[in-house]
This record gives C-alpha cells, structure tokens and sequence, in this order.
C-alpha cells in the first residue's frame, strides 16, 4: 500500500516541526488505515478508497476539506479511481458539494455505465446514490483563502505560484492526494483526488481524474497516482504510459516510472512525481521535485513516512 | 490526411442510396479543406481544424450542428486537438453554446496555459477568446430531437440503444468526427470532435476530449483519433495506447491499431474504430463495428471515401 500528498517545492528549511508532524501523522493514519482492511482480505479498491479518505478529511492536503479555491473562490473537485483485473474506472470533475469525491469516483465506476461525470450532473448523480453532500462553506479553511487572495494580488495568474515565496501556496501548486493498493487477490486499484491548482479559471480540469493521466491501474503491469503540474501530466499521459512502458518494454516499474518522470517530464519542464505498484509488490516513488509527501507500508509490514528528498 | 465520421452498426440494407451519398458528399468535401491547406503548406493542426469544422457544420454527423440530444434535451459538446511535435494539446467538455467546438479546443492549445476546460467556464474562455457561440437552438434538429424521444420512449437508458432497430439511433450511439493530418514539416495533427451519446445523463464525458484516450498525437510514433463506445476507449486509453505499441514494440501502426482495436477492445467488448497517419505517412482505418464513415487523401493524392467493410 502506498500513498502521496502532493509534490512541490517543500523545502525542510520552510517548515516548521509541527507541520511537518501533522502531515506525517495523518500520511500515518492514511496508509494504516488501507494496510489495516488489506490485511483483512478486503479488496484493493476499498482500501484505496479509505486511504484517500482519510486525506480529503484532513485540512492539509489539498483534496476534499483542504482543497484551494480556484479564481471565482469556489472549490471544485476532481476525482478518479481505477482497478487493475477489468480495468473498469471512474472518474468526477467540477463538483463543489461533494465530501469525499474519491467515494463518488468509485460510484461512477460501480453503479454506472459511465467512467466520467462532470459539474452539475455529477451532482444529480451523487444525490441518487446517497453519496454525501456538503454546503460548499465546508471547504472554507483560512489558509486556502488566505492563499486565493495572495494570488489574486500578486499577478491574477496560477502561473505566477513560481515566483511566490509563501511556502505553501507554491508547495499546493502540485496539490494532490493519491493511493495505490495491492490486495491478496493480486489485484491492484489506483485513486487520485484534488482541488486542483489554486486560482484556477474557465473550468480547468487537471489530471487527476483523468484515467491514463492522473492515474492509471492494469494488473498486467503496474498501477500508478500521479501528482505535479497537471497539465504536462496530461499531455505525456504519464500514468499510462509508465504502465505501458512495464508491459510492452519489459523493464522494471522503478525504470519505467523513472523513464516518465525524469527524461521525458524533464524535457517537458513538467513538474511532479508519481506513486506505484506492480503485481509483484515492487514499489515506487518516482518524482522530479524537491519533495514528494508520501509513506508506504510494504509487503513486509514495514512503514515509512516521508516529505523531503 | 484522414478523417472518420463515427463506427457503428452502420448497414447498407439500411440506408438509401440519397443518404449514402450525402455522407460521402461532406467527408469529400472535409479531408478535401484539409489536404488543400496542407498542400499550400498549412500546418497540420490548421489542416485537422478546418476537416472537422466541415463535418461540425454539417447536420449529419454528431459533432457541432448534428449533436445528439442528452437526456436532459440539451446538447453537450466535446473536442480535442493535440500536435505531434511538442505534444501539445486542448480540450473542452459539456459545452452547449460553441459553434465549433474544435476551434474552441485548438484555442485552449494555443492561447491558455491549461489543457482542458468544462461547461461554463470553457464558454467564458470562448467568449474573452472571440470564439462564435450561437444560441443553443442552433443545435436543434429534427431528426436528433426524435431519436431521443424514441430512446426516452424505449427504455430511458442510452444502453437500450443496442435494442433498437432505427439504423440512425443505433448509428449515432458512436456517433464522432475525427481527423488525422500530416504535414510537410513532418508534424502530426490530430482532433475529435463530438455530441456524445444519444440520451446520456449526468454530465456524462466520453473519451473524445480526453487527451490519451480519445486523440493523440506524437511525431515519434503516429497520430490517432477514437470514434465508438467512449467508456471503453477511456478504459483503455486507445489513442495513446496504440502510440505506445508503436513506440516500445517497434511494430507497425497498422498491427498496433489492430491489436488495440480488434484484440483489446473486443475482450472487453468495446465497439468502435480508429484513424491514424505516422511519420511516413502510413495510413490506419481500424474498426471492429460494422462501418466507420471514413476518407482519406493518400501522399500521392488519390481519395477514398468509404462507409461499409
């Protein structure tokens, strides 16, 4: 089981002690809390889902409670999740009142012909199915706005993140959290949510809930969650491409992820990292920023928890 | 160049000779617009452009003009468009109002630092962009007007087209246009173009505007646009994966697009077909429907404008 929380420039000599617990302690929980149901025979996609959880709840992370404000100061969420036996998938854009949007992703998957529902009618759907909703006033968290107003200030454009020098509003540029499962069955699930980039305009959709870019689950060769400037990761279909990579290429998940996020990102100017699983149990954290906030708990139990390089 | 007008249970016992050729008529006249521009040295993406807008214009393919209605008797547009060389790319979603869609897709390429808009915030961006939108009346036709009502009259539900014996309704549930394009500085093009499914609910996004699974494009290894049942296409990542085949396996495009197309996507009993051109020019029609609308211009010149097997 593996986790992330975003990539950026997260820096240890801009982060105080306390914040980098918090993070590490809900990271913690997060990887537990899917380890904790894997070990019970349940399967890769519900564990992927109460991981990711467990960081939409959490105001750290920019996902679910914590999610930025895009221009107009509204939170609009995108989600999707995939499984690896019959590649099925789901996957929500531009929704502003649901809770945990990983759990609507994975309705869309299961209870749906579809794979992908956006803003409104995404909405109707998850009223249908009983999936929680919230006042949009839920997402409100100081900082986030905080965030949103320096922003505005300082250039109007989310391009203009590169040049601030606030810690977290240029760490929440790549904001995302992800999970990658395995479960005893040898099946492997992905999922990945966001609040996209802060001051966000015209509808922009990233991508994490794009199935190939933001993640990307095939039990013939690897599952993968992506997080960085989503964009780029769209363009090169990052998560599908390490996938194919493994499959048609026949070298390791660490090469293939490697292959992606090092050279061709690179080339690309495309920030962020990714996460993953093969069928094997090989893990990977692959990511051409400063800093990844990731953990895992391996197939021998072992966890580790960590921010910087 | 190469253009596609949908795959789908496309019969000739079930279309008459005056609507046979009214189709081969306007995919004529489409990959005519886009090789003249090519032959006077237009970019690929100017080429792949103004084919589709040919085929958006017209009433008879469900894309611009012709959309299919959704459920809600809206019509709900989707486009992409992505270049070969620095893989870039632009996609809009569920918007209701943009004559041309793919003009608004090329724009989000060229003139915005994101890859994909949805709904409103996409016809926002139209607007500060000089994009014509038109009234959503614009999109009213008859013909599409009454295939919903027999889909809402059948069952309600866009899979119960399967059941249904009108050859238009059956058509169009895969109904697209795309187009493929090589030009003299060697760049692939490619776009698609789309009004989704006949009856579709719930902001419902098929794989036409998804970068990966939908369109792709690079000059390493070809450039391919999707038309047929989009869930499975996401799924699968068609566009991109036949990409990735011809770049890690070194095998042809014509064996990659058939591996995708007729192996792939028939296990997980997805329908539907693809164009594409590589660097040299290489051509690639492959469906597992019945028909796919499709024509093309040779590097010798020499047209082909076809429907059936």
């Amino acid at each position: 089981m593996v986790i992330h929380g975003g990539a950026g420039t997260i820096l240890k000599s801009s982060m105080d002690p306390a914040t980098e617990q918090a993070y590490k302690d809900t990271m913690t929980e997060s990887v537990r809390c899917g380890h904790a149901l894997l070990k019970k025979g349940a399967s890769s996609v519900d564990a992927v889902i109460a991981a990711i959880m467990v960081m939409e709840d959490s105001p750290l992370f920019n996902a679910g409670k914590g999610a930025v404000f895009s221009h107009e100061g509204r939170n609009e969420l995108d989600a999707s999740i995939m499984e690896g036996r019959q590649l099925n998938a789901g996957a929500i854009a531009a929704v502003t009142r649901v809770k945990n949007p990983i759990q609507l992703a994975a309705r869309v998957m299961t209870a749906s012909p579809h794979v992908m529902l956006v803003g409104e009618g995404a909405e109707v759907f998850a009223v249908e199915q009983g999936i929680p909703l919230v006042d949009s006033s839920y997402f409100y968290t100081e900082r986030r706005w905080n965030q949103l107003q320096k922003l505005r200030e300082s250039a109007g454009s989310s391009l203009s993140e590169d040049k601030d020098d606030d810690f977290e509003v240029r760490d929440h540029k790549f904001g995302t959290v992800g999970a990658v499962a395995l479960d005893s069955s040898g099946d492997i699930a992905t999922g990945t949510s966001t609040g996209g980039m802060t001051n966000k305009q015209y509808g922009r959709v990233g991508d994490s809930p794009i199935v190939g870019a933001g993640t990307y689950a095939d039990n013939r060769s690897c599952g993968i969650s992506a997080t960085g400037h989503g964009e780029y990761f769209m363009r090169a279909v990052v998560a599908h491409d390490i996938c194919a990579r493994v499959a048609y290429k026949g070298i390791s998940l660490q090469q293939a992820a490697d292959e992606v996020i090092r050279d061709e990102l690179v080339q690309m100017n495309g920030e962020g990292g990714v996460i993953g699983l093969d069928p094997a149990g090989n893990l990977v954290m692959s990511f051409n920023t400063v800093g990844m906030y990731r953990a895992a708990i391996d197939v021998n139990g072992a966890l580790s928890v960590t921010i910087f390089k």
